[in-house]
């Protein structure tokens, strides 16, 4: 073959290696020393932001005692870089963000930013023990977002599916599914980016710790058809008093874990190489998702051997409780931080599960009502399911 | 059944219609008046942002003569929320942000961003003909991240495929694709991000105006696992001197495009339900990616029946492009704004295929180097291909 001539190619070299692809982005000239934040080193770490006019700027961060209220003072340098080191914070996936003259800013040197419901926030994420599995595995799995029609909530809704690496390569494989549902305020993503489902599955599985399986997370806004972000108005809901609550149905009340169960189950076993049987389904979920995860392990008993509610409160009748064990547990893992709200509802819930003689782990961590330790039960109880 | 006693039910359906699930997001006692950013009104569009101890708010956008040097004074109102008001700009997806005491904030009041290259931009979209199909259509594909193993590049990299409305369930039915390429300082996700690929493709697919099919969007950094966000090191590239780029042979100065014609079509024609023809393959690439795009073609000529180079400078021998021709080509699309730094080169293109005879479209738009012709070119070309 000839040689080719392709003078794009030349063109391009040049701004090959900038950032973006509107010319806004190819930052010619590249006058100023580039600015790093935020910059771990050893067992410091700085943070730094540009700001020319600014009267203040401060750092506020999720590793704060109050990390709602606190922040510190930054300081300002040569170019008017503004920096703070600090000592790092121990293993986890932090938040933070700056604080000029009064405003909320997030770092615009980080590229690494995670949405919490309708706030985008960057991340530091400190290496450790704690966190070795919240990075890129090697052998990654797919990431999709399939729709499913809902004819029990009247819309079309998207979902955020994970199978495991492998699943393309083996044909004729089936595979478990986990369900895992997020709280209120979340939706389809929040498992995927502030929870890191697919890298502490893609660890789990590369180390052999966990069985290769499909991740299921829906979107448990029922009048929802998906996140925020897409933009999609939400269903109307009619208003209702106390009284025509009271009035609703089980199926009605909850007809989001109706949809579950009826519909998203049977939509991901048409669609995936899914083995369809109650020792190959598990439902986790964290707060509301918990309380999900409760109601359909009560309305469906028969459907999920695997049931995992997370820093959730929720309490069931001895014989819905019965019940259930009859129908089979071979997990039932419920985890709570010892600070978190709602401690008190999960130990109302171990009690109960205690008195009715239903085999359970109670794990109680540290901390609050935080995705840190979501996280840190995701990653706990996914090596315990379909073993 | 007896009625369900979930407590958790209670606690959080108060809290439920907030916007996140960690605490801080449970914004109890809401003080304040929502702030509403950006409001469309008529034919005018206000925008808003509450900062308390700032000296000056400016509003920076992208409908603005110069979208890069650029800016409105906001000012100051009740409650310290800043204000600006301005004519509605023509229908068109735009960003924006703010400047606060010299600094760039976006807009906390508006969940939508796109992400361009290293920026999270705030979007606004304005409604009219030029962007009805820009919007979340009723019946919409699925979008996935696979990743497949490169040993040309010596990485795993990830992809970015849209599959049609209908996939799931036509289980017979194979489908044509597009491979659709982004620019310089883009990734996998800059077409669904940026270019609203998946809207454009669902609206024109549910009208009937374009033909179902799979669209595949790789990353086109011959160095790069995935996008920035996934924090993938890239992977170091030898320093070479102009000696020794010249002595590099095609394949290897073209490893992304080789990688992408003989390992993503043969992965994709593998795990996909695809028609696995030229007659059913085209090529698509904005900038950079009209560069790959033109050279695909030349070192592929059986490989693509429709070829669309956008806002792309390159050219062809006479050799080259009456092989190309030989093999048969049913579209050449070749578009660019009237003001883009690349339109002599792709006007020289224009006269290459002219001359030699080929057959081709060369669409001229309005504008330069930006995203909005991006997706009016997609929107133009999609319908022309495989029919």
């Amino acid at each position: 073959m000839k040689r080719l001539f392709i003078s794009i190619a030349f063109c391009l070299a040049a701004i090959c290696s900038m950032q973006a692809q509107e010319l806004a982005n190819f930052n010619f000239g590249g006058r100023q020393q580039p600015v790093i934040s935020p910059e771990i080193q050893g067992d410091s770490v700085t943070f730094r932001f540009r700001a020319d006019y600014a009267t203040y700027v401060k750092l506020s961060g999720s590793w704060m005692p109050n990390p709602y209220g606190d922040s510190i003072d930054m300081f300002r340098g040569a170019n008017n870089v503004w920096s703070v080191k600090l000592p790092l914070p121990s293993p986890e996936i932090y938040t933070y963000n700056f604080i000029v003259d009064g405003v909320s800013v997030n770092d615009p040197q980080n590229i690494l930013v995670q949405r919490d419901g309708t706030r985008f926030l960057n991340m530091l994420l400190v290496p450790g023990e704690r966190t070795e599995n919240y990075s890129e595995a090697n052998q990654r799995g797919t990431v999709s977002h399939p729709w499913y029609d809902s004819a029990v909530l009247g819309i079309n809704r998207r979902l955020t599916v994970y199978t495991p690496y492998g699943y393309e390569n083996n044909p004729k494989k089936k595979y478990p599914v986990l369900y895992l549902l997020h709280g209120a305020g979340g939706d389809e993503e929040a498992w995927i980016s502030m929870g890191r489902t697919a890298q502490i599955l893609d660890n789990l599985i590369e180390k052999g710790l966990a069985e290769p399986m499909i991740v299921v997370m829906p979107n448990g806004n029922a009048n929802q058809q998906a996140a925020v972000t897409l933009n999609i108005p939400n269903k109307p809901q009619p208003q209702m008093d106390r009284n025509a609550m009271q009035s609703m149905s089980d199926r009605q009340r909850n007809s989001y874990v109706v949809s579950l169960c009826e519909e998203i189950v049977p939509f991901i076993e048409k669609n995936y190489r899914v083995i369809a049987k109650p020792e190959a389904r598990a439902i986790a979920g964290l707060s509301m998702g918990g309380g999900h995860t409760i109601t359909a392990s009560i309305m469906y008993p028969q459907m999920f051997d695997y049931i995992c509610p997370l820093s959730a409160a929720g309490s069931a009748t001895p014989e819905q409780i019965a019940t259930l064990k009859k129908a089979g547990v071979k997990l039932y893992f419920l985890a709570c931080g010892d600070e978190d709200f709602l401690f008190e509802g999960s130990k109302t819930l171990d009690k109960a599960l205690t008195e009715q003689g239903l085999d359970h782990i109670f794990y109680v961590s540290g901390g609050g009502h935080v995705w840190a330790n979501w996280r840190l039960y995701l990653n706990t109880f996914a090596p315990m399911l379909f073993k």
